[in-house]
């Protein structure tokens, strides 16, 4: 483990953004706390992310159940699909992911299927890492955690939060005025019951995820809102890294249009969270990596200390997901392409014959000749039912014309475009992107832009006596009842307070001292220079405000 | 169904507020989803819950996963008691909830027991509801979903997110500089496999909370911070109403005082959220229908159409759960009361007789020595473990002094009150108590608090035409560019989308009409008074935010 990860974790659970779960009962692989600042700065995250890509995108917010019914996840694939190879130690029982295990044989393990797993153990001769015992024959591992609904329905827990989208999508379709590209965000929990859950963030079992399903029509030209100019740095299939802008990218035919465009907007959000854009670029999936369900994805990575990971899957999903789901459930998800000018078609109908049907039916024969040209195009002799009865009808009973009609427009079945994020491991990169070590003094610090800060002030009288106490309490009350999150520390010298204050990234750290008691002003300490201004006591809530939103700046106070 | 209700869900579905979760699939009993206005809805009450109860009162917040290990669940009694009594119809093999069912048949069901229920069924001669069939005996229902982590690893989804609370103690007291009252937040899903789940929100198998564990020093003086005079209605064990001041219900004894400090911060969080306070009251639970872990429970419950529903339960939850982990996992649970002066007092300990060790265990004795004088005092023989080995130890090998020592404190298991929020419940309700018609129109409003409202902003131009339409398009970008939730409407005459914003509670809409292209202002219309002022387009951002903020209103503009 490498000085940044080790430091970052160490501050991580000692001063409470995360720790593994249920500790005091030996914990639970995979499964993490977020601590008071964790969980602050996890929000703070996901509140950015909604403005940048729900408000300011006029995106549709969706926040459906973790729990979903089986007939979803066979539709979706899952239930077959969902699944990583696992190879098991013989001798100690322990259990591995296949291509985890390959990473240092072979290269690009994931592109093995399982007969070429078995070849790759085989030939470099792969042993247990924990015991040295020979290792199982792969197997397929189910990755979706199962449970019961009621007495006896079997349930998913949802390894992504794309398919309650999906599902959802004629409902959607109507609240957006049957508008395509139409948005709809989801952020919220995904489960996977990994075979090997890493420490720390990068892989858990359960973890926060935001989602966006980007239904188009894909020949409608796509719109690029500002977007154009936006520099990539792409790592393509083909293993070539490239800079190249957001337009230059579609129009070389690199990716879909709306792939370049989440890729710009992603771009400029992570640089709003302070992450360092030259250790980020776009990996293509090789084609053997891709999900079941995709027809391109290109991963967001971001280099942390232990080296690339990807943070955010840019997938173009194609019509895969609205097909199936169309397939089993019945119902209609297809929109509507409007015609610029509406078309002539020729189509063919059925007319009722009543000189047959008359004397055949009696006095049915009217509501039956109303079914049968109220009928799609069949052939021959057909049934039909009547008063749940079934009435079998002649071919002779109707004849075939055709007919011209004028339509305004076609249905179709849209396709997704889906940006999906790993909260998780973007906080993490985050943490290690604001690390560092004070020059002179060794201190830690982590530079999280205001708005990300989970606490945005410490508010420490000078001495905890002669009033200084009194007055720093009444600020720290005030601060709070304006919504700002703060906190008081009276413990220790003024540079130890501010050093502890750093180390969690408080920007602004307020100090009462004796020239607080006579002018009713405090100093402001800021994080980053640590410079420090007089500002009075009666414009304190509004002014962390101002520059925690960023709408003044530290030098303008 | 009643017309409030029926109105409310009719327009939650249509417009976007809620629905059935799964419906292409014929949705899945109990599970709900929020669509875009009640996702935002929902969040709102969620961002003025934490500012209210975390940031105002300085909680710790923690953020933990929503499946955990099934020894947390054994510790909590969950796994045990964590159930409610069903009966099958023996015809038709429905499944009903035993207290529901005798409901119209006896006062207070959810007093019986089994044989309780049973003679019950038998007096009232109950048959199924649906068939008329008859009933089984009852049976308890386990309530958690339960699921495999890894290979075979028992868990369950969390019934309620308080135990990933407690079993956190020991790391939020450090996190806390160990001091007490210490209260910790906690904001997720909750999962109950409720036998006989209800349409709507009031009762999901899957919900949203928030919830708080105070931990307390029962011998502490409790600090009220200004609650005392809020005004509380309620409804005792003894079924008496009183209106009485939370102090005054404190100096009576009727409850914990925390409990009526909580009371008092929910009757002025209700009030935010636009929740007739007439309709609120604390009804406390009978002994019989007490939690397993709680010594004394109190729900506020809201009036609501069909009647008064549990929203936020209070528990007393006294140390239960703490001692349990404590038992369960061998940890110290504990917290240190600090004496106001040190204390002398006489403790019994081990002095170990190196001329009866020296000779029965050479050199060893020595260690062995150290071993018996840092024990707890024992009586007679005793073993002890050296190297892996069991060594006997004689009683002469010891003798027993008493001696003086003098401590600053006592460790003690903190109890706890919690206050615990079922948001579905609560956003509901708030729907209802927000909900009328226009007078004169009949026209449907909720009149949401502005900072509740999903959406701050409607956005029309009079006619979609005369570069009106491309003035209303550039303000929409530059309000959702503030983060200001906002939408475009240009269909239909004005009236009718207000009518639509109204529906959905939008506290402004915003027109542009042949006015604004000579002199740059718009209108904007209050939805509560539907009074209009003109507004500078170039402060129309700043003039909403600080409308929806509550920094200025309509009058002052």
């Amino acid at each position: 483990m490498n000085d940044t990860r080790a430091s970052v974790m160490e501050i991580a659970k000692r001063r409470g953004f995360y720790w593994k779960a249920y500790e005091i009962y030996g914990g639970l692989g995979g499964f993490y706390d977020y601590g008071p600042l964790g969980a602050w700065l996890k929000e703070n995250i996901l509140n950015i992310w909604k403005e940048e890509f729900v408000v300011k995108d006029g995106l549709l917010m969706l926040d459906g159940p973790n729990i979903g019914p089986e007939i979803m996840y066979i539709a979706s694939g899952h239930a077959e699909k969902f699944t990583d190879y696992m190879v098991k130690c013989k001798k100690c029982g322990h259990v591995f992911r296949a291509d985890e295990l390959l990473k240092s044989y072979v290269e690009n393990p994931e592109k093995l299927d399982k007969e070429g797993i078995k070849r790759a153990i085989k030939e470099h001769n792969v042993k247990c890492p924990d015991c040295g015992g020979d290792l199982s024959n792969p197997e397929r591992f189910h990755l979706m955690f199962s449970t019961k609904v009621g007495l006896d329905k079997n349930a998913f827990l949802r390894p992504e939060t794309a398919q309650g989208i999906f599902v959802n999508f004629p409902i959607m379709y109507r609240l957006n005025r049957e508008k395509l590209p139409m948005g709809v965000a989801q952020i919220g929990k995904g489960f996977r019951n990994e075979i090997s859950p890493r420490q720390g963030l990068l892989r858990l079992r359960e973890f926060n995820m935001a989602e966006i399903e980007l239904f188009i029509d894909p020949y409608q030209e796509p719109k690029l809102e500002g977007m154009e100019n936006t520099m990539l740095t792409l790592l393509t299939r083909e293993e070539k890294e490239i800079k190249i802008s957001a337009m230059e990218a579609i129009e070389r035919g690199i990716m879909a249009p709306y792939i370049a465009y989440y890729m710009a907007k992603i771009v400029r959000f992570l640089e709003k969270l302070g992450v360092d854009l030259n250790r980020v670029r776009f990996r293509q999936h090789f084609k053997e990596e891709l999900a079941h369900y995709a027809r391109d994805t290109w991963d967001c990575e971001i280099l942390i200390s232990s080296g690339w990971i990807e943070v955010i899957g840019i997938a173009d999903r194609g019509d895969y997901d609205l097909r199936r789901h169309m397939t089993y459930s019945g119902r209609d998800l297809t929109a509507l392409r409007r015609f610029k000018e509406p078309k002539k078609i020729k189509i063919r109908k059925m007319r009722a014959r009543m000189e047959i049907l008359g004397p055949m039916f009696k006095k049915n024969a009217g509501r039956i000749a109303e079914i049968i040209e109220s009928m799609d195009y069949v052939e021959g002799d057909f049934e039909i039912e009547l008063d749940g009865k079934i009435v079998k009808i002649p071919r002779d009973a109707y004849e075939v014309v055709v007919e011209e009609e004028t339509i305004g427009g076609e249905r179709f079945i849209p396709h997704v475009i889906e940006p999906s994020f790993g909260i998780d491991r973007l906080l993490y990169a985050i943490l290690e992107h604001s690390y560092y070590e004070r020059k002179e003094s060794g201190y830690k610090v982590f530079k999280l832009p205001p708005r990300l800060a989970p606490i945005k002030a410490g508010v420490f009288p000078l001495m905890p006596k002669d009033n200084l106490d009194t007055l720093a309490k009444k600020i720290l009350k005030n601060l709070r009842n304006a919504g700002i999150q703060s906190y008081y520390d009276d413990s220790g010298s003024i540079g130890r307070r501010y050093a502890r204050a750093d180390e969690i990234g408080v920007p602004f750290c307020i100090t009462v001292d004796y020239q607080s008691l006579k002018d009713s002003t405090v100093t402001v300490r800021e994080r980053d220079t640590a410079r420090q201004k007089r500002v009075a006591v009666d414009s304190l809530g509004e002014t962390i405000r101002k520059l925690v939103d960023e709408k003044i700046s530290f030098e303008e106070l």
